[in-house]
């Protein structure tokens, strides 16, 4: 599916990168946008129909809607504020031949959830929004890394808001998150009829404190939360858990393709 | 401390426990109520001060406050609706010749903690309230452990609402509870100015799903939640892990004292 004139789509400053074992290749910019741990494990982890709908909101450079669709056949919109970002979520879109598959779409979330043909039309929805509360720390990055990082064009509020619109009654919302914030996530979420259903802490360390945290909840659902089993990112040695190998690469284990500092991305 | 007449002090169907190898001893009815491993995880995990006023709330048979002087040099009350535990929680304190450490106080938490004398009045409180939904399931088991399981004398919303008026601003709560329940306790809990600060899982094995969870909230605190490692209780052979046996035994590892079926209790 792979194009052999894939170089050509490359802007300045642009890698293109496998991604993962999935034969799908990515778009990144170490200077504008590279995907995280938070994103692979977002796909990975989020409760998608075998067909149907699916938004990925806040979708960055595409990873998550690129990865759901080894996982569904269901059609999948990316939603994307930043115009330099959507347009190379389209060029990876087009790399992997996925134009049939996944739409790209360059729009403020916030606006673009009040649409009457979006409201309620998913049967579920991903989202990977800034975890930095506006203007928490300083803004040492270039506005395209700080509006990922920081609550500057979507809050939590808006997230959840957003993601609450598009859904259905009965469809999955999952968001990855920081742990800190697990307190207004719950609280933001049932705001927004959104019931909390599954939650798995990830741990950089068996010892260490919890530092991603995934969270499904279910539009209009029953109050009645799962706590998963912790899912751990590292061995004491340094190595990848056996886990966390399987979710990158499924049943293959060589780590060709990894970004080095993928998981340092956005924390 | 321990009476050399403490036998005569049992009623009958009781049974005096070695409380893990705190050199403690405490009464025990299987019929009517049995601490169990929330209560000793409640009372290890705790953020007590070193002296001051702590507060117990659902004492059942005063097990938290037991173990409790074993952390803090403050005065512990704890407070008790039923007749029954109440009074086998006075008679361990007696046993354990801890009356200037301990008051034991029969009391319905929802008036009690009205009193005037009684608001803003502790410098942390910990509570282990019952687990179930009024009405959910069926009352099998006798009105003593009904009462305990059941949110029948208490509801979740009634045991934060008693928490946050009896501890001072600042002050620390800390309660037992079970996971499926973590939404609505967060909320309640935020609901009564109680700001979730700390949390840790308790699961069963390492591949399980967690069964229990202890959080740590600071009364008008700042938003900012600290997910803690995970608490695994078993070995995949069965064994108690290193951890566990260290918060039941601090130093020690030998098994004697411990209830076979503690962990059994008020699932």
């Amino acid at each position: 599916m792979n194009r052999p004139d894939a170089q050509p789509m490359l802007e300045p400053g642009e890698r293109l990168d496998h991604l993962l074992t999935q034969d799908l290749k990515i778009i990144q910019s170490p200077e504008v946008f590279s995907f995280s741990l938070d994103a692979v494990l977002l796909a990975r982890y989020a409760g998608v129909p075998a067909r149907g709908r699916v938004l990925d909101l806040c979708t960055g450079n595409g990873v998550v809607p690129l990865l759901l669709t080894t996982r569904t056949a269901a059609s999948v919109d990316g939603v994307e504020i930043q115009p330099k970002l959507a347009d190379m979520a389209r060029r990876s879109v087009a790399l992997n031949g996925l134009e049939d598959r996944i739409t790209i779409i360059e729009a403020d979330l916030r606006e673009w959830s009040k649409r009457a043909d979006v409201r309620g039309a998913y049967d579920a929805v991903t989202i990977n929004p800034p975890y930095l509360p506006r203007g928490s720390g300083e803004y040492k990055e270039n506005i395209h890394k700080a509006m990922a990082r920081h609550e500057i064009g979507c809050t939590l509020d808006d997230a959840a808001a957003a993601c609450a619109a598009a859904v259905r009654s009965g469809g999955r919302v999952t968001m990855v998150h920081r742990p800190s914030r697990l307190a207004d996530i719950i609280e933001t979420l049932r705001r927004h009829r959104l019931e909390p259903k599954r939650m798995r802490l990830v741990h950089p360390k068996r010892e260490a404190e919890a530092n991603i945290v995934l969270i499904e909840s279910l539009k209009d659902g029953r109050p009645e939360l799962r706590l998963e089993p912790p899912l751990i990112v590292y061995e004491p040695d340094g190595r990848y858990t056996d886990e966390l190998l399987h979710i990158f690469y499924g049943r293959k284990t060589e780590l060709a393709g990894v970004p080095a500092a993928a998981e340092e991305e956005r924390t």
